[in-house]
């Protein structure tokens, strides 16, 4: 059904179970968020405009505040758009709000700062409503030598060595350069976790799952604290740890 | 590998996600609890011996800690099986002890008291995190007639009325009698939810589900705190509330 109403902007914010999606991004034959988001948007409005995100997540990653931007044609206000996506979504798919914003808004283009969190389960047993939350890790770690590595990256650097080698060239919008500005990066016990916050102006793919397969490493004395330092000046994958596994990630919030 | 070691009877609490198996009891051919326990325990043990449960829960039901029991000729500490049955079962599965008991020990028969918990999500939009262990009901219910209906079942009473009608004889050794007796029964706020907590001697299949089903339509106002009583005297299914979904009850624990 195509209305004939004058085209708007919207700005769509959304938590997400990833486990049991192949990440953000639309994949031929596979279900994804962005899939799910497009097919409710075109049930609703008729609109069959692909909701843009604020960047992907990876497949069983989470968000507690993806966002994405979409035009659509149809008058229908905001506050039904919620009800009425909410009511087609699975439940593992949440829109938390719709708005209206200028046809210059982009969730992509126009993000400021992102934060991402990364929970690690610390003790024996992880409970099984928490396991497709978390990454447990009931081992030994040193956890002042992980808080100091995580202060390590703040600041403005090439994180060329925590960028996942892609074969084909992502289009993320955030430009061809590996630099990134990391506003904070913090590790904090909460409970029987350890908990990453890392807030910065963008991420590359898997960045976060690196870093904290970095970190794990200084964790265990593998590396120290310092070789975070070295590891940014190589400018090689091949320098720093494994990438985390995703579960345990969540994107927070996006800021604008 | 049959082992020569004397048989011994070991008690078993486990907590489970009960979203991706057919409930507790054996089905052939479909993902239970109780498969999954016993064919780990064959795979560490060489014991066949299927493991006896406290009691079924229900397809999407939870446990915090369901208790089985099982007699075992391996000579593997407690301690050990702990970590080596976490190691086999998916993460959903979790057991949290082992404990060796007299031959007289049997997860259901010696089993004096069990509490249930049931979880309803109030908000407008339930947390995609949440959506398989909550209930979610967003509409105005009066919680203190909730309140008042809930204590109203405490003491032994039939409770054919809250039984489900099954066409098969269940064989939960719980006697043929539907007379149970109620410990405590209550409603109570938790941030955005409300929860009900339930502890008693024995429940009958869907008991817990229709009391629930049953306090909801008090909350609405369709029916009065009081008409618990006369659902009681009537010994009818039929007099009762709808069985409440199953992904918002948790058996939290057994005592004996």
């Amino acid at each position: 059904m195509l209305s004939k109403a004058k085209p708007r902007n919207l700005k769509i914010t959304l938590a997400y179970d990833g486990s049991e999606f192949f990440g953000w991004q639309v994949q031929p034959g596979r279900p994804t968020v962005q899939a799910e988001l497009a097919a409710a948007l075109e049930r609703i409005t008729g609109c069959r405009e692909l909701p843009q995100g604020s960047g992907r997540t990876d497949a069983g990653v989470h968000a507690l505040g993806q966002v994405a931007s979409v035009r659509i044609a149809s008058p229908i206000p905001v506050e039904n758009l919620v009800i009425a996506l909410n009511d087609v979504l699975p439940p593992s798919i949440r829109v938390l709000r719709v708005e209206n914003v200028g046809a210059k808004f982009h969730a992509r283009r126009s993000a400021k700062a992102k934060t991402y969190r990364y929970r690690i389960w610390r003790k024996a047993i992880c409970p099984p409503f928490l396991a497709r939350y978390v990454t447990h890790h009931p081992y030994p770690l040193d956890v002042a030598a992980i808080q100091r590595a995580a202060k390590l990256v703040v600041g403005r650097h090439d994180f060329t060595s925590f960028a996942a080698v892609d074969p084909e060239k992502r289009r993320d919008g955030e430009g061809r350069s590996n630099i990134r500005r990391i506003y904070s990066s913090r590790f904090r016990r909460s409970r029987d976790e350890l908990v990453y916050e890392v807030r910065g102006n963008g991420f590359l793919h898997h960045m976060v799952r690196n870093l904290v397969g970095t970190f794990l490493l200084v964790g265990k004395g593998t590396l120290k604290p310092a070789d975070v330092r070295t590891i940014l000046k190589r400018k090689s994958r091949a320098a720093a740890g494994a990438t985390a596994p995703p579960q345990g990630l969540c994107l927070v919030n996006v800021e604008y």
